[in-house]
Formats: C-alpha cells, structure tokens, sequence
C-alpha cells in the first residue's frame, strides 16, 4: 500500500462520472458525459503525469455496505446507460477516491481533510451534473477558501443552457475561473504546481 | 449490490478492530485485543442474526488511495502482529465500514448520517484502544445524542487500568452502560431492537 | 431568560438582512431589498403570531469580537445603505439568531442542532442576496434533509433576473417550493404547523 | 466595531467559566472553581497583555435566543452559585467569544474557523470541568490539529482525582502539557507568540 505523500497545491476532482445514469429521461444528459468524458480523460492523464492528485468524489447510490470497486462494477454493467463514460474514466492505481453520502463532496466525507493533507489551495471541479452536485460541491469548495476553477467542457447537465448558468454563477459568484481543459497548465515541478489561478492570493479565514 | 434498507434503533461499532498494530511496544494491547476478540466476534455474531447492524469504524492508516479490501489485507498479512484479531474479527458481506482519518469514528465521515439513515439511536461502542479511539467515538456519540454502551469485556487497551479509568468516565460522563457482552440481549424482532437501554429516553436536542 | 422550549415544524429563517450593505454598486440591492423588507416584515409578524420560530441568521462582518447587538447597531447607523432594511425587520425579543461566518447559514454554526432542538422539518427561506446566502443557505438545507420554501417576493438580489435564476434552480433541484409570501399558510396549532409542503413525506436519509 | 485583525499562534480558551453552576452537589466544585478562577485570572491579563487572543468557550445553557450579555447578566446574578467566578473572569472589550450548545467547544460551533482565522496552532484550554467540556474541547482541538496545553491549575472538578486522571490523559493521548500556570510564557513580539510548544512540528494532516 502506498500512503499518500506527495503534495500537491492543485487536485483535480472528478465529481459522480462512475454513475449508471440509469434513470427517466437521462438520454441527454448520458450523450453531453459522453461527449464530456473524451475530454476529461485527456485532462486527468494530463494531471497524472504532473503528479497533481486525481480525485474521484462520487456518490455511493444509497449503498453503504458497497466498497469502490463494487461501486465501479455496477456502474460499468452491460446495461448501464452510464458504463460508457465510467469505461472511459476508470482510475487508476494512485487515484484517491471519496464516497459521498450526499450532493456536495465536502458534506459529511473526509474530502476537506484529504485536500488540506495533501496541501491543495486550489481545486478543479468536473463531472456530472453542472447545476447538482459540480455546483454544490463548488460552492463548498468556496466557503472553505479553496479557489475553484471548473473547465467549461469537462461538466455535462441536462442541457447547455443550464450548464452556462451555473458557470456564469461559478464566475460571479465564487470568483471561478472556467477556461476550457486545454487552457489548464499543470506545472512540471514536484508539487504538481497549476497556473491556473496565479494571481489570487488565498485567502483562509 | 444491495442497499442499506434494513433499519434497527440499535447499531455495533467495531473501532480499528482490523489494525496491524505494528508500533513498538505493542506487545500487551495485542494480548489484550486477541482475548477480547474472542468475545467479540461472539458478540458480532449474534447482532448479524438479529439483524442488527454491524459497522466497521476503521482506521485508514494514512493510506487515503486504498480500498476497504486492501486494509483488511495488509492487517492480515504474515508479520503483522494484529493478523489474528483480524482473521477473527473479519467482516461479513453485509458489515458496513465507514473509513475514518482520525481518533474518532464521527469526525470528518460519513458515520453520523448512516446511523440516521439506519434509524440508530443506541450505539453499542467496541474495539481498539480503550482510551483513545473508543473514547474519543464514545464522547462524540454521546454529543450527537446517541445512547452508548460499551461492553466492558469487548474493548482493550495497553493495560486494564486504563480500560477501567474509561469505562468509569464513560459512565460518570456519558450516563453510559458497560455490562459485559454476555448481558446484552438483542431483539428479536424485525427491527433488531435492543434492551441494552430500555428506560432513557432518546434527547435529540 | 427563556429557554427554547417550544417545538415547530416550520421556522422562518432571515438572511442577513442585518447588513450595512455599504459597498459600491449596491444601490439596485439596497432598492430591492428594501421593497422586500415591507413584505418579509409582515410575514415575520405573521409567523410569530402562529407561534412560528423567526431565526436570524446573519452575517458577523469579520467582527467576531462583537455581539448581536453591536451588530444590528452597526447595520442601523446614520450612514449604513442598509439601516432603512435592518429598522424594519429589528428582531423582537423571542427571536432566535445565529452568526455565520461565511454563506451559508449551516456552514460552522449551531443553526442545523438549533433547528433539530426545535423539531423543525421545513424551513422558509428568505433575505439578500437571492444568489448567494439565500442559495447557498437553501442548497445546505435541503442536504440536511429539510423541505425548502423561498417566498418569491421575500428575497433579493442586484438584478431581478439573477433571483428567478436562482428561484429555478430551487425549484428544480431543490424540489423547492417558491409561492408569493402571501400564500404561505401557518397552522393555527400550538405547533406552529405550516401547510407549505404538505405533500411530500420527510426524508432524513 | 474591531474586526478580528490581529493574528497569533497561541490563544487562550476559557471554557464554561460564565457559569452559573447551579445544580445539586456542585458545592465542590464552586470551591475547585473560585479556587482556580484567582490564577486564571491572572493568565488571562497576562495573555491579553501579550496580544494572545482570549477566547470565552461558553454554554448557552439551552437559552438559544440569548446573547452573550444576557448569559454573563444571569450566571452573575445574586443567588448564582457561579457569581464569584464569574465577576473575576468577566470578559474585557478585546476579548472573543463562541456559545457552544454541547460539551465540546468544537462542535457545530464557529471556533475552529475563529482559530484558523486567526492563525492559531496552539490552544491553551483552561476552565469547567475538567473531566467534561475541558477534556471534550482538548480532544477536538488534538484531533484538528492543534498542540493542546491545559495549565494544571487553571482547571477545576468535583474532586482534584479527577482532575489528575484527565491531565495524566492529556499528556499520554493527546501528547499534551500541562505546566502550571506560572510556567506559560507569553512572547512579547506582535504575534504573541507563545513557547509553551517549542519542539513540536505542526502537522496538519
């Protein structure tokens, strides 16, 4: 087992993508993670080759007796609208993951506490869905004085329309950055540095 | 998968039960905790059959990447000086575990909301150490309102001393019982009642 | 002193309308917040008459040395944006009131235990601004499992459109109900009973 | 009104010394109390001189819709058995402070945020009583993180036994010291630094 050492100002977290997306009317929202999911991908292998932490913070879908392997196989079943887009961004070895019990990644889980661990002052929120648990999970981020940035193409919701909401708030409101993935720099250094945000000083009051 | 559906007003926590507890000077708490597993796993039992929850409240040893399966593992493997009370004491498929990063089972995880969403009100506190994480889990069942019992021949510590001063405390401070796992009779019923408490009404202030 | 002894399933919770709103630009808030505060006033009135727990949660300014009333003091001087709002809603002497630190009123404060303490399953939700204390208070409380209802007319925010945003988005995802405050009903009954969500059975997963 | 600008790595906890310990038995602990409340006085001058932060941790005493004057008013009043610890500990103009509605200073208070905010690592937990509210904030504040000193004769119990038992404790679990009150040395440099804890590394796990 290896313990988590390495430090890192920036984590990239990968909110609910391991997820059936088996409901009514999830055709939508199962073709925008599709479309989503090449690119984000790409932006995880890129963040795991500069040593930055990849974080899955996903939903245990009321299953509290399941362990993260059990999660990822349900998920991946032949008749999951959902197997897809968790096909595309299985972890790997050395990604760290974090169940969550409801919609934001903060409440009730260790997420703040594996964060400050591995010393991350900024935080890059991705996945499914925009205006649910990306945007509670940004907001949370926010209160506790981590800058957030959300890459515009690596979220999906119901529809764009609702997606660009919540990114206009993430912007106003939590003073967020939303470049697209291929604007997003990780530095080559040992601490896994990101230019994303280089100007704000933190602030953790 | 299956789902947490079933609800019980009663649950059992096992704290850092699977642990190598490989620390120097070690010796006396692994004496201890292999006698008290005896009872323990006896204890487990007979709350699986009467449908009561059985949660594993455990340590992530620093190891935030690994899973559930891999820390049960790595405490059983051959030089570790806990292995045998983890064989003994080794999860059922049903067991919930709930992975947490401190001395207490509350702090900063999910363990709170999945005692609400199981209907607990009693929590029947055992495990590793005495003194430190059972204490610590006691004291913040207790401010959460919960009922607690700790079966006094069902905790260890590095000297029986110490498991007498807390047990004492747990008492004095928490109105809390510690009989012996012999006196506490679960329910029969579908519900998995107890009697561990029969008289104290609930206070959720 | 009075103890809180009364118990209600509906607490009317205003948000930081004890606030100087003293920054530039807030001249359209300060407009809109204050032909809000001429119908929150009334609804407040009318929720203490049914016995209804009116809870301040406000905002400490950074002042974490100062008590409630140096606060209401501050936001009612000569020269506060805010003191024609902060006048017309001064709280009355049975009201209850909880200082957060950051946007959201559950957010490292007591109101989620004050609300439990209180049997509270629906709380109204109301005050400036619309999108950010109002939302992220709302986002909080439907987390925890309470029903959420905002009266339209009863928030504010700097542009119009930025509160029917926001109003949508409860409704949605927060399967929120956001009725004109003068629909809201509360129960005659010793228990300050509302009928704003009659419907829907509580969860507290 | 002040803002909360001055930053220290140490500060001062007073915990449930506005009391108005009027319950029966508590004559023991009224004489342990103003016994200890003379030398905690003198701390706190000390600590206020140096620019350390003195940070009331208080019980509401199930009154949530009071404030902090109205809670001293009351502890203070004539047949409070509490009166004369009291009036020698009564807070100064500079001075902070949390109600917290449980036994433990942390818990769904605003007190780590305070902390945090004001760059403390050290907290120095003096107050009533020490096998309860004393001994459940110093837990909370190790588990954070924090380097816990309890001063030996700034705490007061029922009976001094269990005053010992819980030092003994502190200094075994929680890697604590507990120096009387004469040996804390407060730095005279603007951040009112503290030697209490010179060895030890912060780890902010």
């Amino acid at each position: 087992m290896k313990s988590a050492t390495t430090r890192s100002t920036t984590a990239l977290l990968l909110v609910d993508v391991i997820n059936d997306l088996d409901f009514p009317g999830s055709a939508p929202l199962v073709r925008e993670a599709e479309r989503m999911s090449v690119r984000l991908a790409r932006l995880s292998e890129r963040a795991r080759r500069a040593g930055v932490p990849v974080v899955y913070v996903n939903d245990n879908f009321g299953r509290w007796q399941s362990d993260w392997r059990k999660v990822i196989e349900w998920c991946r079943r032949k008749d999951s609208p959902g197997r897809r887009v968790a096909a595309r961004l299985t972890p790997k070895a050395d990604d760290y993951f974090v169940l969550k019990p409801k919609h934001s990644g903060f409440f009730s889980t260790t997420l703040d506490l594996l964060l400050r661990h591995l010393g991350v002052e900024t935080v890059i929120v991705t996945g499914i869905a925009t205006d649910i648990c990306v945007l509670f999970t940004s907001n949370d981020a926010y209160m506790r004085d981590y800058r957030v940035v959300v890459p515009r193409d690596c979220v999906a919701a119901n529809t764009r329309r609702k997606s660009e909401l919540v990114l206009e708030q993430i912007r106003e409101v939590l003073s967020g950055r939303t470049p697209s993935s291929a604007g997003i720099r990780f530095g080559g250094g040992q601490n896994g540095g990101t230019h994303a945000h280089p100007r704000k000083p933190l602030r953790r009051s």
